[in-house]
């Protein structure tokens, strides 16, 4: 089992996970709060621009994590899929611009399509933006999905699929985000992280809980320990397979959004500290 | 691609897909809309004798395909364990009664355990049931459930895992029970059909379809047809791995529910000869 976690140097918040909160405010809330990385959804980056957001980060001493998130690849039209192509080679630029040193990677699916095709697709999109993110040290992380939004969300839905992709592009600027709440349930989860591992391609751990009974497909995530993931073994497993960057807190939910996001918080770090 | 289905000689529908009728009225009312066969839901035993449920069967040339549903074998007390045996012991007395040759197991996972000890749990418990089940020539088929059910539902979420445990367990009276619904994602999906048709082990095939969006995680199945599955496609893949029984339409629908379930039930056929 790994090591039991002492402070909060490796902690990460997901601007997502005090969705109340803007841009500003999560920078200066959790730099206050003793947190100091943080993970930016891109609509955020709407309010400031980048030059203010890089003064705010220096000035609070904040590391971005990523940048999320670009993806959703897949459709019939190519038309459309040209138009993903574009928004994927802004995000790739938006990363530059606030020095996130990854993009993740919703990479999508079309439920008109076979999951197959979808795949192909992705994997076509994946190779056209790749050269861009090179070109502009950004790294690119697929996130495989929960089975459950395997129709429209993602045609990659366990660690293995990912790592097949990953294998078959073949480039070291492509690897994978390990999400608990996506991969939890799968059997074959430690030796797909192993393998992950070995090829180097552990690019982000996000870590929260599922709710038992879950609520709500999208915005019912526990915080670390109100559900059934066993996290401390899921962690264990990634710094066995040689992982050691941040646990980033995303957890989408309707009735932690409702809190008051200070005392939420501190709620979160109680949760990492003891339950991660 | 399997031939079209031209006749409703194959076709079973599931007590539960018409939840609003009694067993009574699902055997009445799927004769007359020529429809012989149905998978009958325990709770629809408590208003009819067994006698008089045989009379209504035989009446209306109304085949029983299963009986549906045993299982739910995971907990970390031992008394509910037990209590759970004892319920499928009951069931499997059920089924020999109305005369249905296959008992399903939704096989059940405790949220407080890992669901490797779920698992161990589910086989103890099979094999705690087979010798039963064979004595009554009774049929017992696993059906693996989606991923999003895995915490309280079912530890056995793909069709290899329902294929490894089958393989572990090793009694001709023990298979699977194949449902679109849950197993429509899997990339894996077509080879694990066929290793299970290669071990025998293919018991039922249960069809609906996949909504986009998902509005619940219960109760919005769709109608063949009304959602993202490539029915003919898995149709067509448990053909070829020797299937050739009854496609049970198991859908649980709110909104289907609350429709007049006549003219629902011609939708189903509808659905079924055009879409499956």
């Amino acid at each position: 089992m790994a090591e039991s976690i002492h402070d909060l140097s490796k902690l990460c918040v997901h601007t997502q996970t005090t969705k109340p909160w803007s841009l500003e405010e999560c920078i200066r809330n959790y730099a206050a709060a003793g947190i100091h990385a943080l993970s930016v959804w891109r609509h955020l980056l709407e309010d400031l621009s980048f030059a203010e957001i890089r003064k705010l980060m220096a000035g609070h001493h904040m590391d971005v994590v990523s940048l999320v998130r670009g993806g959703f690849f897949p459709a019939g039209a190519k038309h459309k899929r040209d138009a993903a192509i574009d928004d994927n080679l802004l995000a790739i630029e938006q990363a530059a611009e606030i020095g996130a040193p990854l993009l993740v990677l919703v990479c999508g699916s079309d439920p008109d399509q076979s999951q197959e095709l979808s795949r192909d697709q992705i994997r076509e999109g994946i190779a056209r933006i790749l050269p861009e993110a090179r070109k502009a040290g950004i790294k690119l992380a697929i996130e495989p999905l929960h089975p459950m939004y395997a129709a429209d969300r993602s045609a990659i839905t366990t660690m293995a699929q990912a790592n097949n992709m990953v294998e078959q592009i073949n480039d070291r600027c492509l690897g994978v985000a390990v999400d608990v709440f996506h991969l939890w349930w799968d059997p074959d989860l430690k030796q797909e992280l192993f393998r992950c591992g070995q090829a180097e391609s552990l690019f982000a751990f996000h870590v929260c809980d599922w709710n038992v009974p879950l609520k709500d497909m999208l915005n019912d995530r526990g915080l670390m320990g109100d559900g059934c993931i066993n996290l401390k073994q899921i962690r264990s497993w990634m710094e066995e397979a040689g992982f050691d960057g941040y646990r980033e807190v995303e957890v989408f939910s309707d009735s932690y959004w409702a809190m008051d996001q200070q005392a939420y918080l501190e709620k979160i770090k109680h949760a990492y500290l003891n339950f991660t």
